[in-house]
């Protein structure tokens, strides 16, 4: 993201707000970094080569100098921001763990999990965890993130290097259940599990609903009602990784606030994050970036951006339940453009949380406010300070010179009210069941990639470059990736950084993965 | 709809709470009946035939008497109900409205629009605006609505008469805008408006923007920032429609509220609408009611239903940040089940605001809590009382036996946040662009036809059905909506009402509207 906090301060503020060097808000730079910065793990730079690759002119497009070093062939490429920011604020991880099983003994929801990095997977091979009896209980997942800062680096790379523990932990709960497929996860712990062909069990629970349910067992009903069936939800083993996922983002959301008490860290980032586990793909976004899935050419896109304009209805919807969050300062109500003083008892277009449609209203002095969401496009804002409404950190943004939190108005989860294509917003591909080609592919990118190509031309770019590689060759996917870096950055002219057709490439700090699908059907 | 609330009061209650003669909730019933019950004026029924339709054993279903009665030949048909209610609490309207240009002078925005009905329409006549100067002024639009009423009747009765005067006159106060389509709607009235090219007058607007614009132009900002081209969000002619309908679903309740203090006005009721303007199909949907576009025999669902499974998220949502609306008797959190006192301590599943997945937690005392939303599919409710989510009217409706009030979670407006197809949920669709076959029909109805019919299921019935009719025969849509009501309703055999592949048929009221979408082509 254009690190949008701090270009709108530097930006529009002429200045007014020291940055740090590290490209930090002051008042954080006391306390110690809990990580140094660095470019993600897999890539394998030493300290000089990270210095070298934040060269905002040459803009060198990094890679990762062991293709081996990431699983199936993933391919990624980075390139650091034309000048936006000191240092690149993307950040990527990529891994593949296992969860062993946790030890029997007292609860320990705290506690980080027993997980085991494979550090050097080859590539495509299978898991053997039928060949050895010691592992079967253990529970493999590989997972691919990007994160992408603003206002400091220190949210993005504590996330870059935590999540997947998280992660780890909420599906270390749930593990057995997920690994014995036959049987749906019982409602509560201790019970036995209710079979998909209604066991006796799952009858006695269901009579025991049955006398609780409904109208009839509401809050002061006097009477005893008519026994009737009624079945207890069940609950799925995707909903159970989608859950692991979720509340995963929310740890990692309090564990930085947590750490911020000790710890320098700075600004807010995005979280983009792939899992694959027991043969389905599962993808979480919060924030701007994007995943897409190019199968046979086609693209079907497997997350949905969240801005001031995607969100405006949940954003004033809150700012209209709870005001004293915009510090009487803004009005919820969003108008085209500022509202004049000389407008008052005018009528002027408008849009409340209820519409999706304009209408106008007679302009009232409350409408002189600042609104809380303003501007369009990638210039949207929300309380004039930040361009994007989900991600982690953030928790000490406040509207300059003002007392009013940004952080309220944000959220950490990779969640969405919207019916989607798959009904959860932390999608789910069922991998295994299709069969891929070796150009089939899942494309991640930060915005950098997305603002200056679309979708299609994504596609367009990585099916014709793939279809000129070999397919055996494992280096495909990472030239790939760096072939579409290639042509989001474009090459320096005299009038700026410029792409096909002689379009302005991308300022901003771009980071892509690219992940053949095929290697997902060989590991079920 | 079920009178879901009726239902849960009568069946689960064991009839504790009376009903009375109108299958109203006692405490209105003082109060005089602003308009008599009856069913859809168009259907030109006599006081007696109305008591004949409320037949719950035979069922009898009703067409128009006359079917030049209604615009586009559309096809009508309802039925009663097997019993849940002494009425058929469905309601419909249908008219072709002609909007007058407000006279000069000072605004009356609280009064009703200068509206002319056109009663009896020659199906498919141009409305020869072009014709006659005198009403070249004038604004067309038709009009089809749904109305499902629930615990009484009165309030789908009043939006059944008053709605489409709401939506008139919102659509009178732009409709001088409206009607002059190379303009974009002014953001202040008494503005020029502005051209789609930049006019110097928008040329203006935008400086004068600019001067306000971002971050700089946040409160407390002490600095002059460096002026920049912003420019005015542009808003089009649809959406101002489309605000002009969700204005209306508002005013409308608010309307039902007022009446409340003078007239007895029992109950709620979904609304669903259609309305034809310039060329142009807008549908609005509050309620489980549903519009599908059958067009060669492929589905275009038209809306989206708002129960307590797809509203789930909104309403735990506000529930979470206004507590005070859960009476301290329910939790915010759903379980797969009602939680017992036994099990507190142990981990359950359970999912809160921000997740479409599940995970465990330990149980609490406040988790002994009725949930707020309980129960799945057509039993899924709402504080144990209602299972639709979005509608007009019910303002006084309580849970049971507590001074705990529905109606904040409720919502009258006909909107979601979600990103549909058509991206507002007041959904366009640009008739006069698309070439439509005499099969080609909107199919409006209530959830009585759709809990037991499937889109696809409907869309066969409705095309093979009319491919058997002579397309020139001015009844085949209302026969086929007639045979669509009979499909859902099914015959009466020894085990109740019966459909294909001896399916129970639906106990409820079914209304529907099969409207040719070819006339719409015919109408530019």
């Amino acid at each position: 993201m254009l690190t949008r906090v701090k270009s709108a301060v530097a930006n529009f503020m002429g200045g007014m707000m020291a940055v740090g060097p590290n490209g930090d808000q002051p008042g954080c730079s006391d306390l110690p970094l809990k990580f140094p910065y660095s470019r993600p793990e897999f890539l394998g730079l030493s300290p000089d080569e990270v210095e070298c690759s934040a060269d905002h002119i040459a803009r060198p497009i990094l890679i990762p100098k062991e293709t081996k070093r990431l699983p199936w062939s993933t391919g990624y490429a980075e390139v650091i921001n034309a000048g936006k920011s000191t240092l690149n604020e993307d950040q990527a991880c990529c891994e593949v763990l296992v969860v062993k099983r946790r030890p029997a003994g007292p609860s320990t929801p705290n506690r980080m999990p027993m997980t085991r990095r494979r550090s050097s997977l080859p590539n495509g091979e299978g898991l053997g965890l039928r060949d050895n009896p010691d592992i079967s209980n253990d529970l493999t997942f590989h997972y691919w993130a990007l994160f992408d800062g603003h206002a400091g680096s220190g949210a993005a790379v504590l996330a870059s290097r935590l999540l997947h523990h998280h992660i780890a932990l909420h599906l270390q709960e749930v593990m057995e259940i997920l690994c014995t497929p036959n049987l749906l996860p019982p409602t509560c712990l201790g019970e036995e599990p209710i079979d998909h062909h209604l066991s006796p069990t799952s009858q006695r629970a269901l009579t025991r609903a049955a006398s609780l349910r409904g109208a009839a067992g509401a809050p002061g009903s006097p009477s005893t009602p008519p026994t009737r069936f009624f079945t207890e939800k069940k609950v799925s083993h995707e909903s159970l990784v989608i859950g692991a996922i979720e509340n995963a983002f929310k740890d990692m959301d309090v564990q930085i606030e947590r750490e911020k008490a000790v710890y320098n860290v700075s600004g807010g980032c995005t979280a983009l994050v792939v899992v694959f586990v027991l043969g389905k793909l599962y993808v979480g976004n919060a924030g701007d970036s994007r995943a897409i899935i190019i199968r046979a050419g086609e693209v079907t896109p497997m997350s949905a951006e969240f801005t001031p304009e995607s969100e405006r209805q949940r954003l004033q919807f809150l700012a209209y339940m709870q005001p004293y969050l915009l510090g009487n300062e803004f009005t919820h109500l969003e108008f085209p453009r500022r509202v004049q003083r000389k407008e008052v008892g005018k009528r002027m277009l408008y849009r409340d949380f209820t519409m999706s449609g304009w209408a106008y209203k007679t302009v009232e002095e409350d409408d002189l406010k600042f609104p809380l969401i303003y501007g369009e496009g990638k210039k949207a804002r929300v309380l004039a300070t930040i361009g994007v409404t989900r991600g982690l950190g953030d928790h000490n943004l406040k509207v300059h010179d003002s007392n009013i939190y940004i952080k309220p108005f944000l959220s950490c989860c990779p969640e969405s009210q919207s019916i989607e294509l798959f009904k959860a917003n932390v999608r789910v591909y069922p991998l295994v069941q299709h069969e891929h080609g070796a150009d089939d592919v899942l494309v991640l990118g930060t915005d950098g990639l997305w603002d200056v190509l679309s979708n299609q031309e994504v596609a367009e770019a990585v099916t014709s470059f793939l279809a000129n590689c070999d397919p055996d060759d494992q280096h495909r996917y990472t030239m790939a990736a760096q072939d579409l870096v290639m042509r989001a950055r474009g090459v320096l002219k005299d009038r700026g950084w410029r792409i096909s057709n002689d379009r302005l490439g991308s300022g901003d700090d771009i980071s892509v993965y690219i992940i053949p699908l095929m290697y997902g059907n060989k590991q079920n």
